[in-house]
């Protein structure tokens, strides 16, 4: 069995491109002691601490979100020079440059207060990553596969983007700025069966896979209820809360306003709710993504 | 029945004395526009938005810990004169000053990122507050009472320790700079029942209540494990991650190292854990709080 695309040489694993995502940043610590756990026969690792200042600060950034810094314009862009837009530039450098990369493969390591589970993240749809999405759910039943593939690679902005393969582990629940055990663990096992699966892709080696597999195709983003002046004035209600990956119908409700009032889902399709009432969303007052359930053709 | 204590004329609700501890500051704008939600007749309520530079920083606090300011001697000293040192001396004035407050009970809004549920912080074990105990407890079953005074009022350097009477209510989980129903319910419900009984208590109409209810005494705080430089090695273990008010025996489980090994607690009694793993009390490394289960007689 063959994946069809070529060698996997170098990857890179990132932690830290959000300051107060702990589990990224401590599992690099835990790998620069233990390099066994990251090291394979095909490839070479190297680990990268994004967004060091940030986390010195216990802060999700500094100036401006670093997982938005990586659009191809934007990098080239001199005038955007902020810690955040330096750091993307510096990181580029040191691993891309994107659309001609040095890296063959990033895993940016991310944490959500949402209660999403193991959630690896993928942006394309090719052979590599179907087949790595399989993989990865065969090893690890309670993983799950979203697919923010609504643009190309190149057109993302995500540091991960800046490869021609490039995925994003995002493990939760977890408070900003915490270390649990359980969200640790599940990050440290999903990144082992990534490199399991490159390792194995690399050899020619990619055992037979489920012919199928479930994903979720991000499709929208809702807004927390706000008043004509932009204040919140509701919140995500209580039967949504937690419910990552729960279907949500027309006519369920999902926000309650400050009032005691209740706003139903007024959609027309079967959607599928995730980072639900992640704080860090606040600062655009995100109250959720909405995805569809779609069938994945290995 | 009677609560052998004063008359409770003037009560203040705090909120947002931690800027990123969003229950209490979304409840108090809610009570703004439903003022007879907190309106009683046998007394008059304030309300406090205690530090809004932090919320909008969307912050825990911009200079130190405000709700550690409140000490007699800081509150008198004028060399303390950082942001929060200065809104504690401006709420001193406000509602107190502490020793001789205008206010005679404060109601302070915390959340915690901890397994917490509905807590109610008393200060003292006097009749007002083992009958408040009681009977929040009665009409709330799911609430827990916290005892921390293992020093008086006085001593304290709480916000609430500003009144003669004053508790915290702290509820989780919640991650910090989000809203999440159930919390802010929960503590809407339980600000509620506080309220009613100021008020039964000034008609000396309190109901009667059983003669006894469990507590939870503050004992210890443990730290995170750390190295001889002070920094972190290991996390909670995973069996006491959510665990709040669940027993801790002598050699269970307690911290996990990063290199994988399991740290068992070493004490010699029945112990309690809360705060576990509250993101707050990283700044000082502290692990979780430990107390011990005791019987309150009203």
């Amino acid at each position: 069995m063959t994946t069809g695309t070529k060698n996997i040489d170098k990857v890179a694993i990132v932690g830290g491109t959000h300051g107060n995502e702990f589990s990224g940043i401590y599992l690099l610590r835990k790998w620069q002691q233990q390099t066994a756990d990251i090291t394979r026969g095909s490839f070479t690792t190297q680990t990268v601490f994004a967004n060091p200042q940030a986390f010195d600060a216990n802060k999700r950034y500094l100036d401006c979100d670093m997982n938005r810094q990586f659009g191809v314009a934007d990098l080239a862009n001199p005038d955007l020079a902020n810690y955040e837009q330096s750091r993307a530039k510096a990181i580029n450098a040191q691993l891309g440059p994107k659309g001609e990369a040095k890296t063959d493969f990033i895993i940016d390591l991310h944490n959500t207060t949402s209660n999403m589970g193991p959630s690896l993240i993928l942006l394309q749809q090719d052979s590599f990553n179907r087949q790595l999405g399989a993989y990865v759910k065969a090893k690890m039943p309670e993983a799950v596969i979203v697919l923010e593939d609504e643009v190309s690679v190149t057109e993302h902005h995500f540091l991960c983007s800046i490869a021609d393969q490039g995925v994003i582990v995002e493990v939760g629940p977890q408070p900003q700025s915490v270390i649990r055990q359980d969200v640790l663990d599940w990050m440290d096992t999903m990144t082992g069966h990534i490199l399991d699966f490159v390792d194995l892709h690399n050899r020619n080696a990619v055992p037979v896979l489920p012919a199928t597999f479930d994903a979720y195709k991000y499709h929208e983003t809702l807004k927390l209820p706000e008043d004509e002046n932009g204040e919140r004035i509701g919140m995500v209600h209580r039967n949504v809360q937690d419910a990552d990956f729960t279907v949500l119908r027309h006519g369920d409700p999902i926000f309650t306003l400050f009032d005691g009032s209740v706003i139903t889902w007024d959609g027309d399709y079967e959607a599928y709710p995730h980072f639900i009432n992640e704080a860090a969303y606040y600062d655009n007052n995100l109250a959720m993504s909405l995805a569809k359930k779609v069938t994945v053709t290995v």
